[in-house]
Formats: C-alpha cells, structure tokens, sequence
C-alpha cells in the first residue's frame, strides 16, 4: 500500500484514540467538582479495558463471513498473533489498531447518563461485557460484512451508510446509556439546572480535542481507499459542525435569552455526531443544513429528559442518540445520488431506519439486562449519602482539586 | 495527486483548526475567572460562523482573476457545490477547507483586544462583517492572485513573501484589534498588572495547542509544493519559537527580575507570529536570530499599550501585529536570496513593506468604522456595572468555575 | 523520498513536541497549586533552550562516524546552514528536527524529580549542560553510530535494540533525576501522601496529550523506514499502555482498596515508557504482557522513595528509570526472533543489559557532579521559607489561578 494512506492511518488512529479522552473532559467538567475523577475514570478504564479487549479477541469477533452470522469467532485470532505474523502484518495491524479505537470510544460515550453515582468497577464489568455483547457484534453488521452491511443487496434497495458510524457507534451508545439511565435513576435532586459545569474550559477543552479527533474518525477509513474522497469528508466535517453549533446557539437565544458556551460545545458534538455517518455523501450544502438541523434539534431534545423524567446526566440520549438518528435518517433524503430528494427514490431512507431502529433496540436491550443484572448482584449505583458526599473521594479516594494555597 | 501530499493537508487542516481552540484557552486564562467564558466563545464563536460564511461565499472571494479585482465573486460557487462534483472535487475540497482554517483563527485572534467587555452578538457581526470586507479579499490580495501577489511583478521587484500569512493572518489581525480596542475604550480600572491571568495552566495549555497546531499553520501549503520545503519550515518553526522564549524571557529577566511563564507563552507565540511570513525564506540560523528578536521586542512592546493608553486587553497588538510586522520586514533583510544581507537588494523590504501597510490600514480603518458602527448603533461594549459583575453571567448567563464542593 | 514518509514525519515531530507540555501539564497537575507555574516552566524552558541548542550543535554531537568516538563534533554543521543548502536539505532538515524533539522531551522528564524546590535559572543551567554532556553524546551512542548502535557487532551478539529510547530516553532521564533528587534533597514535609494533586484533570490532559504523541515518538523514525513496520508499533502502543493501566489499577485495588485516576495516568506512562525500546521488536500478545508488568511493577516501584529516603517527587525513576528497565531488559526474553525465549539465546539480554547499566551510570554520575556543582555555586534549592511560601511567587512573581470573581 502506499506510504500516504498509511500515514494518514497511523494519524488518525492516533487522533481518534485523543477523542477518548476529549470526552473524559467534556464530560468531566460538566459534572460537579466531587465527581470529575469519577467521570473521567470511566473513559479511562474503557481506554485500558477495551484495547486489551480489542487486542484479545475483539477485533476477530467484528468481521463475519456471511451475512448472517451473529460476530466472528473470538479466537480466531486471539491476541493477534496470527495478523502480526501475517503477509501484510503492516497494514493489517494498523487497521485493527485504528478500529480499537472505535470501540473504545464508543463505550466512553455511555458513561455520560450515569454521571455521580455509578461504582468503577461495575462499570467497568459493564464495559467489557457490552463491548463484547454489542460493540463488536454490531461492528461486524455494519462494517465486517454483516446483515447490516448486506441489508441493501438483501432487498434489492441501496446499501446501508453509516460510513463513520453513526448507527455502530452514535446510536449505538446512545441506546445503551437510555437504559443504564434507567437502571441506575435520577440523581440525588434531580431537576432542571442540575448540571451546572463545574469547569467550563474543560468542557471546551474536550470539545475542542473531540473535533480535532473527528478529522480521524470521519476521514480514517479512507486510508483503504487511496484517500480518495477525504476532500468531501473533511470540508463535511468542518461545515456541519459549524453550522451546529450556530443552530444550538440561535435555539438558546430564542428560547433563554442567552447564548451558551455548553451550548456551543454540545452543538459541535451533535453536528459532529450527526455528520458522522453521513461525511461521505453529503454535498457541502446540504451538510451545513443537516449541521443546522442537528444543532437546532438537539438544543431541544435535551430538555426532554426533564419532561419524560430520565436522569440522562450530560444527555447522551439528546445528543448521540438524536443526533445519530437525525444524520443517519437525513441520508435518506440528501445522500447524492440515492436520497428521496438527490435523485433516488425512498429505499435509502427504508434501509437507513431498519439499520438505526435494530441497532437501538438491540444496544437498548442487552444493555437494560445487563446494567440490571449488575445492580442485582454486585451493585452499580452508590448509596445516596455517598453520592452526596462524593463519589471521587468515595470510590476512588480522590478529591478533583486541591487549589488551596498551602 | 499523490496521497503523501494529501495526507499532510488533512493533517495540517485539523491542526490549524485546533489552533482557534488553542486562541480560546490561551486568552481564556489571561483574563479574569469572571470573563472566562465570554473570553473563549468569541473563538468558538468564530469557529461557528466564520466556517459557514466561508463555504457559503467566503472560499469564493479567496481568489481573483485579475490583479486589481477588489475580491472573487461571492456567488461564483456558493456553498461549494460546484467544487464538490468538480473534476478535481478531493483536493479542491481539501484546499477550501485548509483556508477556511485560517480564517476562523484571524478573527478570533482579533478578540483579545476586547477581553470582559464586548457584547457577544455584536461581536458576532463584527466577526462576520470583517471576515466579508477584510479578510476574504486580503486572503485574495496575498494568496489568490491579487495586487500583494503580484505587487513584485508589477514593480519589477521580487515578489512579495508572506508564506503562511504574517500580513494576511497577524498583522490583518493585530490591527483591526488595535481598532476596536480604541472603539471599546480601556477596561475599568485599566493599568498595568490588571491582566493577571486567572489561570495560567490554561493559558499555557493553549500556547502549547497553538505551537503544536502551527506546523500545519507553517507547512499546511506545501502539500501543494509535493511536500518538497518542509523541513526548513519545520526547523524554522521549532527554532524561532525557542528563541523566542528565550528572548522574552532574558527580557523580562533583565527588566523585572523574574522570568515568567506567561512571558514564555507570549514569547513562543511572537517566535511563532515572526516565523510565519518567513518560515519557507530563511537558513535555520537566521531564523533563531529573528525568534530572539521577535520575542525580545515584543516583551518590550506589549508595555506600549500603558504608556499609549488603549487597552488592548490581551496583547494583540503588541505580539500579532509587532510580530507580524518584524516577520514581514526581517525577510527584506534575511531572505533567502533576495533579502538586503543574503544576495539581494532593496527591493525585498520594498515590497513587504508595502504589503504590510498596506494591509495594516485597510484592516484598521475598516475595523475602526464597523466597530464604531456598531457601537452607536446596537451597542458593542457592556455597561461598566455589568463588566464588574462579570460579563460571562450578565451576557452568557453562565459562571467559568464552580469549584466548591457542593 | 516518499511524499507518505515525509508527510508522517512532519507529524510525528509535531506530536512528539506537544508531548512535552503534556508532560508539563502532567507534573504540574501533580503538584501543589503553589508550585504549578515552577513546575511547568521546567518543561517550558526545556522546549526554549533545548531546542535552539540542538540546532546550534546538539545535532552535530548525536552522530559519529566511529563507535568509539565520544561525540560528534558539536561545530560540524553549527546552526544547520550546511544541511540547509546541502542536497537532502528537506529530509535532513525534517531528521534534524524529529531528533530536536526527543532531546526536548528527555531534559524536561528529568524536571519531575526536584517538584516545589528549585530555582528555574539553576534549571536551565542544568538542562543545557546536561544536555550537552549527557543526551546529545548518549544519542550518537544509540542511534547515531556510536558503540551501544555497534556493540553487537563488536561481541558478535544480537544488536542492542532500542527502538524509540527506552535507554537513551527514559533510563536516561530516570537517572539524571535520581541523581538530583538527591542532591536538592526532600522537600520540607516530605512523607507518603505529601504529592496530592492540586489539579486531576490537568493530570489527566497531560497523560492523554503524552499517550497522543508517543504515537509521533515511537512510530516517528519508521519514516526512514517506508512506515513498513509502524502497524506493529501502533498496536503495540495502544495495547501495552492499555494494560499497564489495567496492571497499575489492579495493584492499587489490591493494596489500597481504590484504584485512583492518577494511578491510571500513571500506569499509562508506564506502559509507554517500557514499550518504548520494544515497540517495533514484540508480537502484539507479549506487549500485552509486557504494559501489565511495567504498570504492576512500577505501581509498586513508586513507594520505594519512601522507604529508601529520597524524594523524586514525581516519581520519575519509579516510572521512567524502572519502566525504561523493564522494557529493555524484557527485549532480552521476548524480541521476535532474538529474545531467549522467542529464538534466540542470552546475547539479547546482554547487550540490552549493558546498554542500560551504562547509559544509567553514566547519565546518574555527570547529573550527580553537575547537580553538585551547581548547588556548591549559584545555589540549585530555594530556601525552605521560600518553598513553603510557595515557588511560584519567589522564584516567577506569579500565582498559578486567581478563581476568586473580582
């Protein structure tokens, strides 16, 4: 292959393994400051747990060889051994590590609706046994020859597009933190307002290191294919994002009065989020529209966790979950040359909602039984009066600052 | 195209990107806890609209077909859709979305002037005004065929140097900040020491985003050039950064007896502003001695704003505008070849000079009437009881911190 | 040469320069809120006096053309001029510039073992002359030619490998640290517990800047290479750093009851520190192993400080020296093909173990002599009453935050 699409591989799968942390970040300065080092564990105990997962066994579970096997087998090639020593160990290896890190973040993104009450290592069993159960499964439908990414020949209508991921990894995630919301309950006081960031310059911190990142995750996989498009992903990636964040500002404006700096980040994410799986078909246009939309939309999506009275904490649901539903739903009306309204008919939009609707509910699924089986047993929330008093110090023995000049 | 080539321009784009972010945490911790967020979302506010005003027409007004056009046609290829199912769609989008990059990070470098005190919508009309009359047609002037470009052919001297956009970017920048600096008039209670920075990892944090990010800044372009000059604009841009800090610091030193680290972070960024024009144009030694400089007289000159009496609060003027502006000439000395002491004549310094200012005053007057515009007409700065009390709460409705464990 | 070797190496030079703030964010975050600003200009000045140093003669002395030559001639090619006007100028100047960034990187390593209580001028003194007698002539040992590069050849054994430093970097700057946390002596107060962290996060965005761009330092000199081997290097840099934060986290949960997120940051370096001279040179599943060792080991490895009486208060020897130990010692039992227990006999551990115990005795007694000699002279440790009051304000006339609103 040539030294090109490999050097922008090794990059990008560098740039994507720096998101997992962005969303320790983001995630951890919207908590409170007794929670940040809880927060943030929990993206990084998936960054150790999952590559080693990955490494092990997972990247031979995410290919199939026919349509309609569940995952590949585990121990096809454990611990990679086999890839390594294989003709083209160089680039085999570089394509197993750049998706490691999709798996990682992945399962990252889930921790965001169980903010301030959820025990580490419970967490971590959670991790390892959903990215086994779902991750991996689900990357093999969309991305290793599975249903998913045969479901377009199946039925004779275009293919699937999820080209970054918006159903294996947005939706994905997003279904799995509704239910562990659901297992684990509101937070101690739980309302409106509750969220407030306890550190606003680590939320864009993250924020920032997410979009950077996205260049990686949106334009990776391209390295497979001489780079031949990354023009069209790139100028995507950039405009829907942008246009997100001005589409959640003019939301907030409109409906609070005020213009938010979470605000901003969290519209960046749901317009990155919502280009995702549609990067690569989008005219320029149509993905300022899409980014628009996003923004727009999960400004108020958000605000529904409230209403329906889930305690999505940092609103995985309102943005991953609604975001990838949106940017996968759109292709279904604006993919060039196959969307409703860009030259193709409504198959598209058909095979784009049974991909997004399988996965959301098989995600949802085995996560609610397995986020309760852990309650059940071993415990995954901490009792009340730890979670006020603090979950770091609790469960880590840790406090997020000592600032005190002494 | 070759890949090689490619795969820097993705790369670089996502670096010059993470550069504004990189402006946003490095003013964000010069100023006070209680302007924080004010402080960073005129970056991440750039980062919104300037993206989308570049791929709706600003792309379009980059480039002109003769000289002595003003700018390209706004509507020549509106929302790029045209570039997009072009012949050369891949590296057409790719070479739009790399310069989009550098015009959100030149209007957020103007937002420095304006720190604790300027309204966040009108600084968003400002942002996307200036952009329209101001940076898309210099961009055009220095890089897209116009008068700069070809101001040595014209007057039979050598063509002006400006590679990675010391007049185009920092002196563009340095003095539409000086304008409104003199529009919003001086902070309350404005006299030397009043900058205390609130929080100096983040300020540091951010200058590290910022050095890192500028090798794309520097070597972003030559993806076009087959890669062919970059390690002298990477060793260049390693060494004038560094010596840099080093002559801010021996500045500092000598003057008040202690070296600082928000004077290493301001003088890695004035290495860094001086290199820009000059990155591609000097042997590594004579760029060590411009980074000496560079730091050294912007240490002394960001004293000027106390002794002149305007506020530029975070220091515009004196690093991107003075640093520009030592950049910019330095090379009529030391450019290779045709500089004053490297085997040319006058003629070099002729030509940046002129350049310089005139790009220097374009950008001041215009920036001056639209603030000024703006002021009498929808307001610019906040009320002095507001910017006590903290613009973050009063414009944004949000605090930086909330460190208290509660 | 290869557009894709070239575009990769502008890259992984950028990454491996941004590790360095990383590890001044990492330090810094670990320290006391009162020394944060000493602490991170350490790494800072490094980047200032380093750089320039090694474009000056570093690079000139890091390359002989006789093992048992010293050094290279520090005035060979002083300042660069002749590489840059010489035939390969552009990927010289690109190798000029990667190396530059490990020089970088390994003085300011060395900066976390003399946390709260040195003075920055004695620093610097320090970093340049170490630098100069130390890393540039251990790096033309390693890699430039020099009698470690050839020692193999010379006892017709295995060559030593020591792919991306695990001796010229990490047992290099382990030992320099030990050598002057002896010299300056324990920080008033010094006892287990003594360095809880003011600042988590920005322990945490060190860490995940450093993971980041050891991408860039391990993989960076397969440029020269064709990238023919860089998919072992990436996977086995994701996957030896995941366990060795499992392999840390696990120590403490056994020891402690917790596992802490500094303890994850920790185990990471770890991780990256041994896999460093065996990135290119492990099947996947031994590097696996070989990140849960080092994480273990040095986890346990920390708390000898304590026991032994010295205070490297950042625990660069328990981290950098040990895990630089076990990594290249580890090489002798399981490099592909060489190690005793993957084909090959006990030349591999011999040499890597003279390697190493060189390099550390050598590195251990110049800092010893020199640390002394500055302490004898200018004086290295503030006073006690200065470092209680606090580093910052005595030696930097700066304070690290100003959270309160006013």
């Amino acid at each position: 292959m040539d030294t090109g699409s490999i050097a922008w591989a090794i990059t990008a799968t560098a740039l994507v393994l720096l998101m997992t942390p962005g969303v320790a970040f983001f995630y951890g300065g919207l908590v409170k400051a007794k929670s940040v080092v809880s927060m943030m564990m929990m993206s990084f105990g998936a960054l150790g747990l999952i590559s080693v997962l990955w490494i092990l066994y997972g990247f031979s579970m995410s290919a199939v060889s026919s349509p309609w096997q569940f995952a590949g087998n585990p121990f096809a090639d454990f611990g990679l051994g086999a890839l390594a020593t294989g003709e083209n160990a160089n680039t085999d290896l570089l394509g197993a590590t750049f998706g490691a890190t999709f798996a990682i973040i992945t399962v990252a993104l889930i921790s965001g609706a169980i903010a301030d009450r959820a025990k580490f290592g419970s967490w971590m069993i959670f991790a390892g046994v959903w990215a086994t159960l779902v991750y991996f499964p689900v990357a093999a439908w969309v991305w290793g020859g599975g249903w998913i990414m045969s479901l377009g020949e199946t039925l004779g209508l275009p293919n699937v597009i999820d080209y970054a991921g918006g159903t294996a990894v947005h939706i994905n995630a997003g279904a799995a933190a509704l239910a562990l919301a659901l297992v684990l309950g509101k937070r101690v006081g739980f309302q409106k307002g509750i969220t407030k960031p306890h550190n606003v310059p680590l939320v864009l911190m993250g924020a920032a290191l997410l979009w950077f990142g996205w260049f990686g995750f949106n334009a990776g996989a391209e390295w497979l294919n001489g780079l031949a498009n990354v023009g069209l992903i790139v100028v995507n990636t950039l405009g829907a994002t942008a246009a997100a964040i001005l589409g959640w500002l003019i939301v907030e404006k409109l409906k609070d009065g005020k213009a938010t700096s979470v605000g901003a980040a969290s519209g960046a994410v749901a317009g990155l989020v919502a280009i995702t799986p549609a990067c690569a078909n989008l005219e320029p246009g149509w993905a300022l529209v899409l980014g628009v939309v996003a923004g727009a939309v999960c400004a108020m999506a958000v605000e529904l966790k409230f209403k329906l009275g889930f305690d999505d904490s940092l609103d995985v649901v309102g943005i991953h979950l609604v975001g990838g539903v949106i940017g996968t739903l759109y292709l279904g009306f604006f993919a060039i040359d196959t969307g409703l309204f860009t030259g193709g008919g409504l198959g598209q939009l058909a095979v784009q909602a049974i991909a997004a609707f399988a996965v959301l509910i098989y995600s949802f699924v085995v996560a609610l039984l397995l986020g309760f089986a852990i309650e059940k047993t071993i415990g995954f929330r901490v009792k009340n009066e730890d979670e006020i008093a603090g979950i770091d110090t609790f469960v880590h023995g840790e406090e997020g600052y000592a600032l005190e000049r002494v």
